[in-house]
């Protein structure tokens, strides 16, 4: 199965490696405003391909992402420092309005899976910008698997056997929904009682900067985050192509809130098949409000 | 890293070649007491080595076994129609008599993986048996598979995003821990609610015999079940060798219950690290008890 | 993407397994005309599928087979002791006349992969009842997988780095090309000089012995062979599914033999794209010549 | 098993990236002598490793390595614009001179894995500093897959069936052995006559400058090359891990030649086994002398 690539900068080209590493689909195609950047990336991931499972990656226009079943949108600027959310999302909803509608018009019927920051209100964004796509966003899911290894890790298990969900904004507001996450199927901090493993609220609070601020870690360090989101990229891939309804927190719009936010979501071929609503606390609940108003004002600003 | 297989019958056979296409280890020895029949297997699964892993594929005597990280134990009879429960206890027990020292003296410091039925017993036996090994049987391990799946297809999603465990003996008196059964973290019922789909006393009914009777069923259709259990093995396997931390329920010897049984347990390198008692109602807790009982007339059937 | 494979004996069934276990495609349907033995083995199959990649496993009528991308037919007996090859041929082309037009009708478009025996007599039975059908024989891809496998052992390297065919009829007849056998790109008894190793008229024999004697030598210990079968037709499935143009060894019409036999063959999604002849001695013509021959009776009784 | 990677850079990264998604090692340390960077993409990494298979990733000093069973050396500068060849060897010469006499002290009994250019006169060099150690090049490993996969494309069929090594030097002098490339084990030029494919001295020199060139063109497009080698280095990695006795063309001290560059070697857990000279023409001879000659004047400029 076809997967395109749109934006070959470090996030799209990480994430189409990981594919061809992981065999996530039989074809590839890189496209970008820079010709010379889409050709060299593919060419650098193509080397994979033979030592891998044999994917064959090219490059090309946006005509070569027909026949596509999944296009990742990776185009656009990272946060540069200094710079604000709100200039960030400015930039990139410019780009959105060039790249999405030729998305659309080349490779009608793909599920449209939006990696690009800040991922919820260009998500909103892209949804009205290809009203006959499936569109989801990257959203909390690297979020939540973050969360689930430092809960892992802590716990010292195996990160399969926690469960844990990162809900609302892919950003600062976003929400730990404690009350429901487990550890081999109980409560975490009955898990951690059980094991006798310390369970104070400096060690929760540690859980959740992990959490909320790795990103801002990795970027003090390395200046980008792309390998943890390559790989999340690819797992939701391979989730759409397999038509698995496997239980991801990506973005999409979500009525009750008026915008697009992370939830526990069911993921086939045909995107987003329903959404569920976990349990959560008033607080939590009170939290997620919050982190939807954050995201409101973000998607009022783009005139959406 | 070697593991070595005792009992080449469909089971132990069916293991060893999950365990070739799967990569779990990179050495594998068959032993039977019917050497022909061991060389045979080794020889059939070893075609399917260079076209998968590269696993090394032999037989041999108890002393090819050393070196050995895990021994699965697949030695002894099956359940022969007519033939009741405890004359397959008394045949299989008489076998692990012979078997179980010679393993435990070749392969030194091996983890011993017991899937021999019935294998709470028989797990029991193999502590008695083998002293300085760390032991674990298969236990639930296929029924808490087999349970997750059902629900899976059910509320139509994913497998992986289901947790839910089988408790206590493999085998009729199995618990099927529903209180602490969730779908995307959500309990399983309030899931379905959310979903619109119907969750009745006759749906869940289905489930639990399709949980414990699906052996029968299969047996029913086929003489014998090996290719679930086969992937199972391989499974357990894989997270010992990876010293995983990985939360599965094999059976072991339980203090509270005084006899082997299948509870939630750690499994790493060196065996099990701990076990989890999940959170039960008080009917759950009282079947349990039952379950246990029914082991414990089987231990002392064997005088231990 | 859907696979279906016709006759859930020990062949067929295996051959579903690796697939599940390799993830060869995602989803399989069993169909066999005893109902009960079909619907056992995928039940206990589809238990190996959460463990492994999720390929959904069921079981049907020939209606069940629609829309598979592949059929593999593994109906029909197995050699009896005592039972010629000619015995086994009349038995099982009578199944092949009965079965495969009602897959070719209920599955259009499917790619054929035979793996009854004999193998090469049944595929040109099977051109001949679907000819709307792209067809191919397993062949000798598992003999080939073999020899390379006994050369590897031998010149001590792994069997990736060993190129050699095994041609003409899967069977007594069949041929080793010994002449274009390399092993890290050295003619083979270059290669065993430049390592020192010992590479006597006698290894040779012993080494063609294990090749065409491998089954007969299983079956002497096992009754029958299934596991490298399995798998080998997993890898064929795969190169056809994934449409690699893979090189292997399949069977198939062979004009300028006037019958199918194996050759060394470009696979892809529409099934063989073209056949290579290797350089061959002029004995190995003789013997390919002869193993043709052999064949050509075969398919004269069948009045083909 | 544990792999240390000294020096988190881009390929070096890329390598533990390429490792976690293939599961090619259950642990991973990095370490760099900028510590910031080593814990930000090890961070990075880990977040990928409990979507795929659990590697567990960390980053340290010198002596975090002990206990690795192979270390990757990735130490050291790219190549800049306008910087000769030279400049780059003396540069990374003295960083080597640092580096590796602290990996060989914390790291004993460890496979040294060379991967900063010039790679084989650094080869040379880590012999000298590491004398207790196996030590090999990444050498022309990824040159030969580029090769292998650029007549495939050509031939039209899977790079699997494709034989061919580049030899010698990995750089300008490098050494395409034609007279023993085969593919489906036909020589080159057969196998395009026998499928009417075009075989013009144009095409073999346009698949001698993609092998030759191919990284002169990635860094036109994206400044450095980093997927491909990080895919080779977690295959070679792998084949050193699992003793595999593969066949690859690293580059290591070749007596008759007197310095280090590639020649296919046999790769298993203690370092390379053997070298297999293959059969080459007098012209192929010839350039293999003119490129070891290249070699050791950069050899003799280290005063080695």
């Amino acid at each position: 199965m076809k997967v395109g690539v749109v934006g070959a900068g470090l996030v799209g080209a990480t994430a189409a490696y990981a594919m061809v590493l992981r065999d996530s689909c039989s074809e590839l195609m890189l496209v970008d405003q820079d010709n010379d950047r889409a050709r060299a990336e593919a060419q650098d991931i193509a080397h994979a391909a033979p030592i891998s499972h044999g994917t064959r990656v090219g490059s090309g226009d946006y005509a070569a992402l027909e026949g596509s079943k999944l296009v990742l949108i990776a185009a656009g600027a990272n946060q540069k420092p200094g710079e604000s959310r709100t200039e960030l999302l400015d930039k990139n909803a410019e780009i959105f309005r060039q790249v999405i509608p030729q998305v659309a018009e080349n490779a009608p019927g793909a599920v449209l899976l939006i990696a690009t920051n800040p991922v919820d209100a260009l998500t909103d964004l892209a949804v009205r910008l290809a009203p006959d796509h499936a569109v989801m966003g990257s959203g909390t899911v690297l979020d939540s698997a973050r969360l689930r290894w430092l809960i892992a890790q802590h716990a010292r298990v195996d990160a399969t056997n926690v469960h844990a969900y990162v809900l609302g904004e892919h950003g600062d507001s976003e929400v730990i929904a404690w009350s429901s996450a487990t550890v081999a199927g109980l409560p975490v901090a009955d898990f951690m009682a059980a094991r006798e493993l310390p369970w104070t609220p400096e060690i929760r609070a540690g859980i959740e900067s992990g959490t909320r601020d790795a990103a801002a870690s990795i970027i003090g360090g390395k200046r980008a985050t792309y390998y943890g989101i390559g790989a999340a990229l690819a797992r939701i891939t391979e989730r759409v192509l397999g038509d698995r309804r496997a239980v991801l927190t990506v973005s999409a719009p979500t009525p009750e809130y008026g915008v697009s936010l992370s939830l526990p979501r069911i993921v086939a071929a045909g995107g987003i098949q329903a959404s569920v609503m976990p349990l959560l606390t008033k607080d939590e609940k009170a939290a997620l409000e919050r982190s939807a108003a954050v995201l409101r004002a973000s998607v009022e600003r783009l005139g959406l």
